[in-house]
């Protein structure tokens, strides 16, 4: 049975479905109060920088390995999302491995803007002189799709890839058409088929939703780094997830797996209080450590 | 009439109310959501260090003037509270300001502890060679008492002291007496007389409540540093502020007050949604900027 802190994301879903069928107030100011799910990882520092002239912000875990970096790419639909409400979420994640994490920012536009400007921030990484091997990417729904779409960029560029990828709830069949959004469409408060087709159109702008740089499920993914993926056995995109496992584990590409019984779209978010989060954080840390060298 | 923004705040009180009244689960985790009222400030660096053996943490603005710091201290009634809780907060009056905030705790014990570990961090401050005239104290609720018997104690043991001081709802007056605590029942949700009685009697422990250095409304406040309350119109609270301002005033302090109308005790958590809190904050960085020689 799911824990009880656990149901903080399926309130924070649900109430999300609610609000979006009221009508919008433009007076009101929105706060994204998305982040309030996660608890503090404490014993980390926060510092604010540019990068290629978008905001972004390195989380630093005292004690972690300054040259070990976990490229960190938030969700949020391409419509919401940001460094800041990611903030606790990838520091949880940055401490449990003991590296650094660089959260960046895209502009959240029609492709292919989005890939292009996270292409910029992997670039600037190795720029600044740390070493690809040292580099896992991690990315949240629609920064897990850039997570992975990226690496796909970054080898047709001929740049070296990244360590490991590590994916959560993963956003990467623009076609929508995965059946578990219709096998989950009772368990799922918020990411119901119209919904994420609303936000695929918006985010294709008449491009291919087979195109692989959209959707990387259709990608030769051949050659791509280690990849992890953790998804919510109640959401809807649980799917597409276990899809992307398959294909990326028949194309050669050593892929782990795991499906967390009755949690919702990235419940990760709720590190720090829920069990099941805190498991996911520890397991995808104990799976990249070695693969960034670490012991 | 209070803005919808500001209603966040009387439900934080609200739902804090009605959980104080359920019997506590010992098995459930339990994350202090308190900070998740706060907007996000931007722009800000957050680094944890140790003072004299205790977390804190500098909020560093974009362009802040280094040498000028805001000594915050936060409230929670001396049960709950942290840097993390008033990070937020605290940043947007730093920011506001543009100097430097150390977020500092202090032990959560009876009286003296908490103030000294307050007096410590001052006096750290000092030795880390920031002049007195360069500091401004700030504190919320317990940590406004806090903020000013840390200056009568810095007096009495011959240190100088700060330039200013920010006093948001200041809880100073242990004897719990004061007629708002009748008068506003119907419109505070959480501060019930029997409810900050019972958080005076932990923090006293026995102690004389009318003693200056536990409630500071009842100590000789001349030759203190510039003093600024503000304080909400709806809270039981705004009592023992206004009576402090008098007192002040009485004693030839520099002595600045606002009530805000409909406004909760500590309702500047709301910064960057709120208009009422972010007009409190603006009204602080105003008053305290020429007393620590900012143009």
């Amino acid at each position: 049975m799911a824990s009880k802190e656990s149901q903080v994301v399926r309130d924070h879903w649900t109430r999300g479905a609610e609000e979006a069928q009221r009508p919008a107030d433009p007076t009101e100011k929105k706060i994204d109060h998305w982040g309030d799910l996660t608890g503090e990882p404490g014993g980390v520092d926060y510092l604010e920088i540019e990068v290629a002239g978008l905001p972004a912000m390195w989380a630093v875990p005292k004690g972690a390995a300054h040259d070990r970096v976990l490229l960190s790419v938030h969700g949020g639909g391409n419509v919401s999302g940001s460094i800041y409400t990611h903030r606790k979420l990838f520091a949880h994640l940055a401490k449990a491995v003991g590296a650094r994490a660089l959260l960046t920012e895209y502009r959240q536009r029609p492709h292919p803007e989005p890939l292009d400007d996270t292409v910029t921030a992997y670039r600037w990484l190795l720029d600044q002189g740390v070493r690809p091997e040292h580099i896992a990417l991690v990315g949240d729904s629609f920064g897990g799709g850039l997570s992975l779409t990226s690496m796909l960029r970054a080898r047709e560029l001929g740049l070296p890839t990244a360590a490991a990828i590590m994916l959560i709830s993963p956003w990467v069949d623009m076609t929508v058409g995965n059946q578990t959004f219709e096998t989950n469409d009772a368990t799922d408060p918020f990411f119901k088929k119209q919904t994420v087709q609303w936000l695929a159109d918006k985010f294709l702008n008449g491009v291919d939703p087979k195109e692989p740089l959209v959707s990387p499920l259709y990608a030769d993914l051949r050659g791509l780094p280690p990849v992890f993926v953790q998804v919510g056995g109640d959401e809807t995109l649980v799917g597409e997830g276990v899809e992307l496992a398959e294909t990326a584990r028949k194309a050669g590409v050593d892929t782990q797996l795991e499906v967390f019984p009755e949690q919702l779209h990235t419940f990760q978010m709720a590190a720090g209080y829920a069990p099941e989060s805190d498991d996911a954080i520890a397991k995808f840390a104990a799976w990249v450590r070695p693969r960034l060298g670490l012991a």
